[in-house]
């Protein structure tokens, strides 16, 4: 059975960042990293805020963290008790991640007795900008308790501080307005409590903090709880952000914290409903798998009608907050067969970030739209130039992410038309989709090289998924997108001459024409890389040449431990290993373009010669290890996908830059082996099927999925299979 | 009046290295570096062998370094006298740079009184085997002599040691015979001395090195003259190298000292007869010059048939002794106007590494021939894929001057097509030089890329002459010389089937007729980059979005002084900031290309940018300046290409790896600005006409040169200019 809960006992000063991603919450407004109540900036506390960025001179945009609603701590007898600097008598944290619920206890020990601390708090999934928290006090003495609760605008930034301005207003409410440096945003956050026993309160403000005393002397051994609520609106949001701040608090002072609690649970419980699964025979894995997708439900812009999800979740400002082809092409299979509206308004981000990538492609003198490789608000590319950091020289190091991995476009189109293809919803074509699969063919297009006298297409100087071979040539992924998208293209033109009312619409037949044509002749035309005598593809152009070794060859030769594999001269950069599946990914996803055989022999050849650097690379493998036959071998890989925050332990730094925080494209990856891998679910001439391709000590396997507007359940126990249709959505 | 002869007092331990590059003498066949005789491998001394290769495992192959039948010191009273340890009382040395004859006088004071040493050397340019030399011995009291003199075969090797058995026969002669590592190539070295006075002699052997002490005792202030002679073979020279040394040695002996010396000088005055340029007005100048002459005539392959000259002469084994492209666009000139022989010679070693140079675009994967970047025997490209050691980490960095720095082969083109042009000597189209033009072209050909659509013939991925960029597209030098080849080619190709029984015997008409047409095209489609509206040439797509700084803050960027500016991440490869002429050199090859206005703004737009990081670029940008009619600009640039070598002061490290020594390039490159820049030589529909544009402070000049088989003397006065046909060569 599934026990929904993840603990950690005891408190180690080194493990702070990685519990503060492993028990985050989130309701797809925000994200609270699981960091302690008396926790600042120095422990990496973060109301991380979804979609709203702002840049502070000429260091990276990010998205804002808000002032923390969250913050308290505890004076007993006149003396703070406060971890870190406490060491506490016993503590210890719990998530329940079957309903968004973050807890800690903590026994502080005095000189007269015990006082123990419970906070129990989540980020409500009804009311998406209020946190709602219980304080617990119980002392085994008189204890004379000063509880300090309040709201700490003094945020843990990576490249801020992003506050110019915070202002306190003197009201009842604890409240701090803060206005963003670049854009001016303000953002509004108002608190209060509730407490049920007589005691003193006194409000105060103390560096960047709006805080209250509440003092009371403890009776022996009773509990005393506080309720606390606290609410976020920024102005984007609404344009008097503090008035409702305050309305959204002063709701749920009166509707308090037990109905909140039933609500919460009410509403991750509707949620589990679609996206639960079942195994029978491997708890550790169900745990898993679960745990992953309550990370993607956590950070699911459920409340938005255009918005895409950043690469580490609502972790923090890693990453830049920015979306990645990992939002298409790992996380998109989750939201599809789980939750479709969600995977539409992923889906529309892109498209109404159209401009941004045709902005991009005239900046480079290209046609068409090139989307960014870590997009932000209105699609604007905040990959910089210089995106990882020199180990030894301390100085920023030129990449080639933003403008030389262009396979960005081609994951944009593969999402609409997965979108269009699993939901048959079409209207995403019309709202834009069209005229952005077609801009991103025009990009292809114009990136097309032919030698003088030879008819063979050729991409050259490019980064494949593979980062740490830096512009290369005729890399196979990004030849085999480019040349789906030329597809896509010419058949949504098709669809577009015979529906000419629908799609399409502002561009006239010649153009329409020219364009079939010319996408139809690059896609016959481009070059996709062959497999050699061993059945083998190259990666790209040459990659037979490097050093052929190992991953463990590879690692021996780092200096420090913090070196950037990749670049011109990383460890790896002339070698053969690399960093994450690459021509495993593109056949992956177009197994049927070469022999079975030769998607084993690419499969056995690439997986020893791969870091999986990047924890977008394990469930690659599982995927084409299931579409092998091999459910054995991807079992460790899925489970590799499934624990990426659950255990911890991934690259925390590429050079000196911190990239830590969640893995939501892991965690998307872990579902796609389980269901598609595993399970064997099939999306074809609108039926599900399953061909189960269980690991051995599976048993058995139990989920619901959506299909072009139906719900089905399916399981599969070692006896039968069934897919039956339970209900329509709409 | 020109001193001939340059000079240093005193000793300075840190200029060891430098005077030995400053003090060179040579022959073509062997150079010797301006060390001391009792100097060892710790103080670079070096007898360096042209056109011998040898490697060691898996290091660089580099020339030979002969062992040194120049060793020798003092034992004064039983003590050994020797720098740097010994403390000379005074000491000087001196080039006699008229005819190549090295001097160094010491004085060592004794307890006793003051012994002066004199030894006065030379490496014969008519018996280029054999170098002479003659100690002379003073005393002011009765000193105890030991001259202990001999043959030390434990040599300077950068990437050695060479010699893995050295025999040393028993004889009365000094000898020593050492094999090498990889080619078992064997090197004799002989020697043997001629004294007229009573002494006692012992033969006897020492670390690596063999022998002979010659104990005398002083009469006061009498002079003691010992005459010594060695003489170098290789197996490359001939079977018994061994016996051939011996009897050089003893031809020597009966000659004599004096004898030989005359024969020396006089040989040097004929070569000078051709080669002196007089100044008049400017003495630093004409010194400088003459001098840089004097290291042109010291290194020329005078004694073979086919061989060229490494990048650094023969100082050493720095940059592997490899010919680089410097030979056809630096150092061919000089020896066109004063020794078209030699420049035959040169292009022979072109030819006849032809197919190296096949072979090596055949490894690339490209038709046609792919000259060495940096070639030796055979045309082996000795250029490491890591020719750059990173200073930080102390790691071999990935360059591409090996596989990109494609502007080689058109220089060889150039070198041919100049030669021919020159003298008129179209025996060497004969001998290969037409075969090698259609395999140029070949290889430019099969490197053009065109965009799907577009019908601009590019270059992708290149260096170009200034290193600092690399893997840039369309480098603009690198476009026009692979035009110019086409366009050579093509004129080729109209002679051949107007003379077919003469040229390209071997190609069939219809092969003839398909590459014709290939090239015409190629000619004509290939991109050259325009100009922008400022008239300023990009030096390749993309420049003008580089950061537009200066070279003094870029250098301030600099970590370590060792660090090398280019590569990936290098302080000048993000920056507009260039290490060499590049647009220059273009212009400055092909002047009639733009506009007067063009070429100055360019002049000016680059110059400032230029780290002139190389000993290539000062003369480029002398020579367009001159054509800019700025001989005052033209001046300091020509005084610093002229001063290479006389001043010091160049580069001598590339990240980690040494590449000091001389810079024949340079002086190659003075020679072109004295004769073509300052002078304004210019050869035309078979005349040679003057056109002089010199500094304001020359007031004439005088100086010969061939042309057409002919010799002129030209006189440029303030009066007057005359060109005069003094004699036919042939």
């Amino acid at each position: 059975m599934i026990n929904w809960k993840i603990r950690k006992d005891g408190f180690d000063y080194n493990k702070i960042a990685e519990l503060g991603n492993r028990f985050l919450i989130g309701n797809g407004y925000m994200g609270v990293r699981g960091t302690l109540e008396e926790f600042e900036k120095e422990q990496l506390v973060a109301v991380n805020l979804a979609g709203i960025y702002d840049q502070v001179g000429d260091s990276w945009r990010e998205p804002l963290n808000a002032p923390n609603g969250f913050f308290g701590y505890l004076e007993i007898d006149g003396k703070p008790y406060r971890l870190p600097e406490e060491e506490p008598k016993s503590h210890s944290v719990e998530l329940d991640y079957r309903h968004g619920i973050f807890k800690r206890e903590t026994v502080f020990k005095t000189g007269r007795g015990e006082v123990t601390l419970v906070c129990e708090r989540f980020v409500s999934m009804e009311q998406i900008h209020v946190g709602a928290m219980r304080f617990t006090i119980r002392a085994n003495f008189h204890a004379d308790i000063n509880l300090i609760t309040g709201i700490d605008s003094d945020v843990w930034d990576i490249n801020g501080p992003h506050y110019k301005k915070v202002s306190m207003d003197e009201e009842s409410m604890l409240n701090i307005t803060a206005t963003s440096e670049e854009k001016e945003y303000q953002v509004s956050v108002v608190a209060d409590e509730k407490t049920d026993f007589p005691c003193e309160k006194k409000l105060y403000q103390e560096r960047m903090k709006s805080l209250r005393i509440v003092s009371f002397i403890t009776d022996i051994d009773r509990e005393y709880c506080v309720e606390k609520f606290f609410a976020v609106y920024t102005s984007k949001d609404t344009k008097d952000c503090y008035k409702a701040a305050k309305e959204a608090v002063s709701r749920a002072l009166n509707q308090g914290y037990e109905a909140m609690l039933s609500e919460q649970k009410e509403s991750w419980e509707k949620l589990w409903e679609d996206a639960e699964v079942l195994i029978d025979g491997d708890d550790r894995s169900m745990e898993a798998l679960n745990y992953s997708e309550y990370h993607l439900m956590s950070i699911a812009p459920r409340h938005a009608e255009s918005m895409s999800i950043a690469a580490r979740g609502l972790s923090g400002q890693t990453y830049k907050g920015a979306v990645f082809w990992d939002t298409e092409m790992f996380m998109l299979d989750f939201f599809l067969m789980t939750n479709p509206a969600v995977a539409k308004t992923l889906m529309r981000y892109r498209i109404d970030t159209l401009d941004g990538a045709k902005k991009k492609a005239k900046e480079y003198g290209y046609q068409g739209a090139f989307y960014a490789w870590e997009s932000q608000e209105g699609g604007f590319d905040a990959c910089s130039d210089y995106n990882v950091t020199d180990v030894f020289t301390k100085r920023p190091m030129r990449t080639f992410f933003r403008d030389k991995q262009v396979h960005i476009s081609a994951a944009v189109v593969y999402g609409i038309c997965r979108y269009v293809d699993f939901t048959k919803d079409d209207s995403i074509l019309i709202e834009g989709g069209a005229e952005t699969i077609i801009e991103c063919g025009k990009f292809y297009y114009d990136l097309l090289q032919q030698k003088v006298g030879s008819e063979k297409y050729e991409i050259h100087d490019v980064i494949g998924p593979d980062e740490y071979h830096e512009r290369v040539n005729n890399n196979g992924y990004t030849n085999r997108m480019a040349k789906f998208t030329f597809q896509a293209a010419v058949e949504l033109i098709k669809k577009a001459k015979s529906e000419p009312e629908r799609f399409l619409k502002n561009m006239d037949q010649a153009e329409m024409e020219q364009l079939e044509k010319a996408f139809q002749d690059a896609y016959e035309k481009i070059y996709i890389p062959m497999p050699n005598e061993q059945r083998i593809i190259p990666q790209f152009d040459g990659y037979f040449d490097l050093e052929d070794t190992t991953v463990e060859e590879v690692r021996s030769r780092l200096l420090s431990p913090k070196e950037y594999w990749g670049g011109a001269y990383g460890v790896a950069s002339h070698t053969q290993i690399i960093k994450q599946a690459d021509v495993v990914t593109w056949l992956s996803l177009f197994p049927q373009d070469v022999t079975e055989n030769t998607l084993l022999a690419n499969w056995k050849y690439y997986e020893p010669r791969t870091e999986h650097g990047s924890s977008l690379s394990a469930c690659m493998y599982a995927m084409l290890a299931c579409r092998c036959n091999m459910p054995e071998k991807a079992f460790p890989l899925f489970l590799k996908s499934a624990s990426a925050d659950l255990q911890g332990g991934g690259k925390e730094w590429a050079g000196l830059v911190y990239i830590g925080g969640t893995h939501p494209a892991a965690a998307g990856g872990a579902y796609m082996v389980a269901l598609r891998g595993f399970a064997g679910l099939r999306f074809e001439n609108h039926q599900v099927t399953v061909k189960p391709n269980l690991p051995a000590h599976w048993k058995g396997m139990k989920f619901r999925v959506c299909y072009e507007n139906e719900k089905y359940e399916i399981e599969i126990s070692q006896e039968q299979v069934s897919v039956q249709k339970i209900r329509s959505l709409s």
